[in-house]
């Protein structure tokens, strides 16, 4: 841990305490109460349209002054039409299905004493997230709709527009059942360092920004962290893979969004299907204006840039990939073991025995069969919502949904039930499953 | 993090990588051959009966040299029916059902784009225990029948007895399909804190010891640790209790096994039970041995030792109890909130409403009613197998069984699947659950 965390002041633990008591009150509010409060969030965010608009306005003339750079410009901007879209966003997790109080296990562990395992909210979480101001909201739906507190720590450049959203949010949440203190803004660089030493007042912090402030925050708290530093993804074309469809989902993977973590750094070819693959995807890649870089078995079939060691680690987020020629599957699985980060990783191929080798070796949060990597999300998975993506080897693995903001708890229920009858073997455990 | 923990040397990388390549192998391989390899281990174990147990006596000599503490003398201690014991307890390991695998999600995105998540091994634990030698053999069976590698270290004390068990252990994999090298054991206390510096190479650390030793760890690792530092247990006698059953369920929770971590540590009791309860459960813990410390409300009736802030905040793991008088249910929650370490904590009412109100609110691992806050545990729980008890907020959450070793995995099957196919509109996302 780095000694520059300077430790929480004193208002700040009484801030975050704050928020930890609002959030146990929150956590006793039925599934109707939480969606009723998003609702109220979204109404107070529509009365206060304006004002938002013109304090985002503020911090984007600020940014011109300053001479932000125009792609955290492009980030910063909330205008109406974005605006509106943030709140619609709000109103859709109001109508996700109740991730709290599911039942997860019911057991009769003998007659009368009855096991349940229950999901219930985590507690508090800690986001830390730079420039986009739409994030406070989104985040605190997502929170909110899951029984949660959040203290929220915005990029400075959008100071102004993160505390308008957030005072329409408290003025929101005073027209419902739930405390708008369960919701606090941190502004000062101090406060959201030392953020991250609010073990036991904060259960998990999510940052949502470039991969060396996920690093930082990695390296620099013993609270949970839900996230991910690289997305270095693979495609691997087999021997028996379908030149031309393997090429559709090579350019997805790459182009469709070069900047995302799940999209495709590094194409690894089986050196058999080269020669018909490799020559017509060098030209689609360039008339796509993707920048190549082989190793010296690729460049022989005309990649004129040679990829160095670090291509192998490098997460481009732009329009460049490394290409490497592979003798086999085996080659391919160890490239990936040795450069991979985990995240996504496909395979191209029409061979059943080597998909699923693929599938059951390849030890990333997504293994991928003839589609693009671009499909590692939660939306697109399925989830509704996404409140990151993990690459830690712990679940929650991969796009995680409202359920990476929840945990669960044991409930045992007995009737003067106790430990020494069972050790004593006077009573014997049934360990009966019941229905959930 | 402690400047004084030492970078893995070359040696200790080139063994954890050698665990690891031996893990993935592992990790391929079916139920019946994980199975098998735990039955040869058992074998093994038991061909080797009389040189372990001479190993042992040889620690148990050069213990007494040292002058070890009787408490630590005896949990050292590996006879031949403990052995026989810890045998048994491997072929029980073999016989739980396979946690590789399950399906735990299957959706059908778009025709042709089927979703699954399955679970998959972690990789590779690392155990660090103090004494027990019979834990190698415990938590060998649990890593390799969930598909893990494990690197383990033992007390200094139990060193003999510990490379005996594994030179047996690997001798019996010997005749499995699973590589000996899937297991190490590290000798130097220089290795075992270099442990904790193996990020990427050891996906969890399971600390087995004192509540200092999991502290340390947990201050000293950015691997994930599964563990509790604290067991700070309360029990609420609630206005409403069945005096008789709660004197009973108290008795067991801290006399039953009072060095065990869900041993209670707190009493609580409504003022308005105070004189039908205390005095009888005064008497009572006395002729248990146990040394009662009251606050001064409960001094009143007839506790001689009053107890300090401090006691509050101890977990005694011995033959002593704190006891508080509250006013009310909300009073004894504030309490656990303040003091509690989220372990274990258990209610004593016939009134369903402070019941519900108690299991709702108390955010511990395990919340009880009207039974021993003893039951928390996973052979209790009916997990067949115990990795450990965790107080973290996330799950793993509370007792732990094999579902502690594995994570899980998304596996996407596609026929061509691009995602600017959906992103332009062309194609749309079904999102159809298929059956389990």
């Amino acid at each position: 841990m780095s000694p520059s965390i300077p430790d929480p002041s004193p208002e700040l633990l009484r801030r975050a305490a704050a928020v930890r008591r609002a959030a146990t009150a929150l956590s006793q509010l039925n599934d109707d109460a939480r969606r009723q409060a998003l609702h109220a969030m979204a109404d107070a965010l529509e009365a206060e349209a304006d004002r938002i608009v013109a304090a985002n306005q503020e911090d984007l003339e600020a940014a011109a002054t300053d001479g932000l750079a125009p792609a955290l410009v492009a980030r910063l901007k909330l205008d109406a039409a974005k605006l509106a879209g943030a709140i619609a966003g709000v109103r859709q997790v109001a109508d996700l299905s109740d991730p709290i109080g599911r039942r997860q296990l019911h057991t009769e562990l003998d007659q009368g004493l009855v096991l349940e395992r229950v999901s219930v909210p985590l507690g508090v979480v800690g986001v830390i997230f730079e420039a986009r101001p739409d994030a406070v909201m989104q985040i605190a739906a997502l929170a909110i709709r899951s029984g949660n507190g959040a203290i929220l720590k915005g990029g400075r450049e959008a100071s102004r527009s993160c505390q308008a959203i957030l005072n329409a949010l408290q003025q929101g949440l005073v027209n419902s059942a739930v405390s708008p203190d369960v919701l606090d803004l941190l502004t000062t660089r101090q406060e959201s360092l030392a953020l991250l030493k609010l073990d036991g007042l904060v259960d998990l912090i999510i940052p949502r920004g470039s991969n060396a402030l996920v690093r930082f925050i990695q390296d620099n708290t013993r609270i949970p962290v839900l996230g991910h530093a690289d997305g270095i993804c693979h495609l691997y074309v087999d021997a028996a893979a379908d030149p031309a469809q393997a090429l559709r989902v090579a350019l997805d993977s790459k182009t469709q969004y070069p900047a995302a973590c799940n999209a495709m750094e590094t194409l690894l070819v089986h050196e058999a299907i080269a020669p018909t693959f490799l020559p017509q995807a060098i030209d689609t890649f360039a008339a796509a204006g993707v920048e190549l870089r082989g190793d010296p078995a690729a460049c022989r079939f005309g990649i004129t840039l040679e990829a160095t060691e670090d291509d192998w680690r490098t997460e481009y987020s732009d329009l460049v990939l490394s290409v490497k020629l592979v003798p086999d599957l085996e080659a391919a699985l160890e490239h990936i073991r040795q450069y991979g980060s985990r995240h996504t990783d496909a395979i191209c191929t029409t061979d059943p025995v080597a998909a699923d080798r693929f599938l059951a070796a390849v030890d990333s949060a997504g293994v991928y069969l003839n589609c693009s990597t671009r499909f590692a999300d939660g939306f697109r998975y399925g989830f509704g919502a996404e409140v990151g993506i993990s690459t830690q080897t712990l679940p929650p693995r991969g796009p995680v949904g409202l359920e990476g903001l929840v945990t669960y708890r044991y409930r045992l229920r007995g009737d003067g039930h106790i430990a020494s009858d069972y050790s004593s073997g006077m009573r014997h455990f049934l360990h009966h499953p019941l229905p959930l």
